[in-house]
């Protein structure tokens, strides 16, 4: 099956349409028609060959949601109708212990990723920037009714992103919770952690979004620009989440956190991080890492979204507009996520 | 109440007998016969001047047993012939949330030590390389019977910052706990992780005291000079507690912790930890840090050590031993901590 899609066709240049393959729908495989595919930062990333070299052409979008439009013969979990999503990872061992557990993300083998990897079949993935794709069964999500489905694109990743480590972690009621950062994954993690019930506050570099970031449930707003943030809020926090891939004063914001507080990292910086034993050891606390959830999670998350009426804030751009929105999000410059509508593609 | 002890009388300079003031006994004080005093290597760092300066001459000790001789009119938790030990800490606010919740340690107005810290009343401590000591009864600890009091004494400050982790990150059945290294606090560690019943393993520069590992309750044994140990752990530890303060390699390390693993420092190296976050969003790792424990904790821990038969291995040397003492501490040449028999004073 010959599809349209958009692809890098190599490192740093510009996406540009073209057809590719997608496989013959197996026994356990759903066939999707794409509605609409999130543009994530690791996207640009991926194809600028910012984390090494790729299979070019790559097609990205790993943030996908679209209708089944025909099922392999043992599928049970979907139907054809159902609308459905896909997010970063399309296959694992579905063997190993962390498969097992439900952390197919941490597959002692390898996750499959969305697009850009090898599958185990030997063939390369292909992402959603696209008008179809073909995936595992056990790796599409449903989407709930009542999420607006273009405003559901975006939970595949960054909505995951955030919600592992709020559950992980613990955010709910009597929970104080910082998000640093208000960009594609912080508004989804105010909202989200909001909805939890914890407290949360904001961290970010200026006060230009603060409107924002109250109305998407914040009940506190910081600068950290300002000096004063952290001595103001030394020790008041039990979780931060920080979303912001650029390095921050990793230590001033270990300050900020109460005792067995965690600063949880959801973006990697080039640079390490200079982590003074004594910010950890003076407030038994603990710096974390997190990447995406489970599949089971992820429904979960899906779910809790749709209870709470949870979608991205989105600009819904055509095909032809992703370079633009590339250059876009990498000025900072959306609020707060790019969905490509697909039915723009070919 | 004039007592002999052993001070430094400045910076540097080597520890000399001398005679102290203790003060009166209080309403809510005990006044404690010193029997054993522990050598930490905190004592050493205070003494050089590792630290900062200090409010010399001091007299080191944090690791101190003994038996009441007097109890002030409003004590009711210890009566005179008790034997009482006595930790890290004489004195805390009382009142702030870390204390109510018995983290003394992370007091928000400031822990007292017991030693060269500026008590509540404004006078200078000092600590447990003395003959008395004079403490309130709230920071007094009862000993148990059947722990031997000179190898009970490293168990108020190596014992508690050892077992407080171990509790605090859940070691016990099922989870499978590293130690790295095996010196004063590491091989209280590897006793207490094989009481709570983890598996436990040993990973030293060498292979040198294996035999004093395994012995001492661990289930292997590794050395970290040999990078195949990197390899073939990778990915299998829960709780990975270092208590090495010289600096190791933090990502190799943290590459050895399963998904959800912790790697806890109780020791403070000089130079910060260059993390890579990808270390820790890989796994959902995260790196900790934990200084000793709170009082009702250390309870439970002399509680749990004399239940299970936990002492420190010791030698017990007269206090004009203590120079050399120092410099056999600073050369790892003691099997596992040189406790004062505080008779030999004065």
């Amino acid at each position: 099956m010959r599809v349209h899609a958009y692809a890098a066709p190599a490192a740093g240049q510009p996406l540009a349409p073209t057809t590719i393959e997608r496989r013959d729908v197996g026994p356990d495989d759903v066939l999707i028609a794409i509605e609409y595919a999130g543009i994530c930062h690791s996207d640009i990333h991926t194809v600028n060959g910012d984390w090494g070299p790729q299979p070019f052409p790559v097609v990205p979008g790993h943030e996908i949601v679209g209708t089944v439009t025909e099922v392999g013969a043992d599928v049970t979990r979907h139907r054809v109708g159902d609308r459905v999503g896909v997010g970063c990872m399309v296959n694992s061992c579905g063997e190993c212990v962390n498969c097992r557990r439900g952390d197919e993300q941490y597959c002692v083998a390898g996750m499959v990723g969305t697009y850009a990897a090898t599958d185990r079949d030997g063939t390369t993935t292909q992402g959603g920037y696209s008008t179809h794709v073909v995936v595992d069964a056990d790796f599409v999500l449903s989407i709930p009714e009542g999420l607006d489905p273009a405003a559901a694109a975006p939970l595949l990743c960054a909505g995951i992103t955030t919600y592992a480590p709020l559950r992980r972690w613990n955010a709910g009621p009597g929970t104080r919770v910082a998000v640093v950062g208000l960009g594609g994954l912080g508004h989804l993690a105010v909202r989200i952690a909001h909805a939890l019930g914890a407290e949360v506050t904001v961290l970010s570099q200026s006060l230009k979004k603060q409107e924002d970031g109250l109305r998407l449930g914040a009940d506190h707003y910081h600068a950290t620009s300002d000096p004063d943030t952290f001595t103001a809020l030394a020790g008041s926090f039990d979780l931060i989440l920080n979303t912001v891939s650029a390095s921050i004063d990793v230590n001033a914001h270990l300050g900020l956190l109460a005792v067995d507080g965690t600063l949880v990292n959801v973006g990697a910086p080039p640079e390490p991080l200079a982590v003074q034993a004594m910010s950890l050891i003076g407030g038994r606390r603990s710096l974390a890492g997190s990447m995406i959830g489970g599949i089971a999670l992820t429904q979960e998350m899906l779910d809790f979204c749709a209870e709470h009426g949870i979608g991205s804030e989105i600009e819904v751009i055509a095909a032809d507009q992703v370079n633009e929105a590339y250059e876009r999000v990498l000025a900072s410059d959306v609020r707060y996520r790019f969905v490509i509508d697909t039915s723009t593609l070919g």
